[in-house]
């Protein structure tokens, strides 16, 4: 058992890994990744993920759908948020989406060498963990924090999927440790411990609080976002994705 | 209850923070901030804490004792490594040390703004513990880590220090509810529980496995090493160090 899982807790300590050759699965739960999933999920096409403002509304000029977020707002000017619920749209159906958040969407682009870039959540869980387990390579989970800061709710998740994976890969390092323990004690139940969380107060005071639990609900999709080379995250399914 | 405890978990998110005002406390649990604890309890004057080798180096040549390690050995050419039992020497008594290691002095060097700045560890652990619960200032426990990354002893230390603060503190975010849990999982056994840390295989390799254990005893000293205006590490009791 060669093969590696390791966890790097914040975007801003990404120069510490090394992601070439890897498998990297950014997660960030609340919400961009998950909004990912459901937007794939009810029939969108593709989405690129964009670090800035300035750049989601040139795509939105080129015709993209434009999703921007910025504090756990939708910005004026732009199409959607970063809700959950705002994906579940059959308008978004076949249409391309460019999306900018405060953080997630600067993490999927701070791995540009990874070997291949897949957009985490809860409601994919199985299907992410069934396809990790028939991989070879080296598995690096980004959290994408908030504004740098590490966060609750993306180190349980990488603890999840570091517990789903500990018979097939080895623990990479002390932050890998660290969310598996993490996780075993808020697996009995994560929306509890959540309530401690920073980002669920930041949700729940922008009266935001189902796209919490919808966010935290396991296995709704059979198939996860992941990063192509065309800059897009796409819908795939396990045979489709493996390299 | 205004008054927050927070940490930041590796100084490459020390922007992330503010430390301007409050108690900053940096951990380099294996093993600088234990050897400052060690070494100011057995009669060393004052300890000065540096980022580089040369400028340990010039400070060497100035008539200081010059301690410094990298990679989790001594250097070439400096009198002092990292091992809390370089430190318990008679001749070292009323001495001032320029001392630079991997992670922790940069550590206490990267909060200049603070009201207090001090070398935490588990050695002086209730005496610190008492100290900070008759304050009324914000305390941030700065995590040295590993080049960068996070670790658990580290993160072990800030949890147990928020875990004995909470009553008198607002836990300030993620990252400190994260080291409280993960505090609570480890203390039955915090040894054991260590046995999968990166730097305990680290210090094995190395053949230090007995500073291991050292630096797990709590309470062998009654004084805390505290940063004075002078850029020195003073031994400090509670009384001298209110502010």
């Amino acid at each position: 058992m060669n093969r590696k899982i390791d966890v790097c807790l914040s975007p801003g300590l990404i120069d510490c890994y090394e992601s070439m050759g890897k498998i990297v699965i950014v997660a960030d739960i609340f919400r961009a990744t998950s909004c990912m999933a459901v937007a794939l999920a009810h029939g969108v096409k593709k989405i690129k993920p964009v670090s800035s403002l300035v750049e989601c509304k040139q795509l939105q000029d080129e015709g993209y759908i434009a999703a921007a977020e910025r504090g756990g707002q939708k910005v004026d000017g732009f199409d959607l948020g970063n809700s959950p619920f705002h994906y579940m749209d059959e308008s978004l159906a076949d249409q391309t989406i460019a999306m900018t958040t405060t953080n997630g969407t600067m993490a999927l682009n701070s791995c540009k060498d990874a070997k291949q870039v897949i957009a985490g959540s809860f409601l994919n869980f199985s299907p992410l963990v069934n396809y990790l387990r028939k991989t070879k390579l080296d598995i690096l989970i980004v959290c994408a924090g908030w504004k740098g800061k590490v966060n609750l709710e993306d180190s349980l998740y990488a603890g999840a999927l570091v517990q789903a994976l500990q018979l097939h890969c080895q623990v990479g390092g002390d932050a890998a440790y660290m969310c598996s323990s993490l996780f075993a004690a808020a697996k009995a139940d994560l929306r509890s411990f959540l309530d401690r969380a920073d980002h669920t107060h930041r949700l729940i005071r922008l009266g935001q609080e189902e796209d919490i639990d919808f966010c935290l609900s396991i296995d709704k999709y059979t198939e996860v976002p992941v990063l192509r080379k065309d800059g897009h995250l796409h819908k795939m399914s396990l045979n489709d994705m493996l390299i």
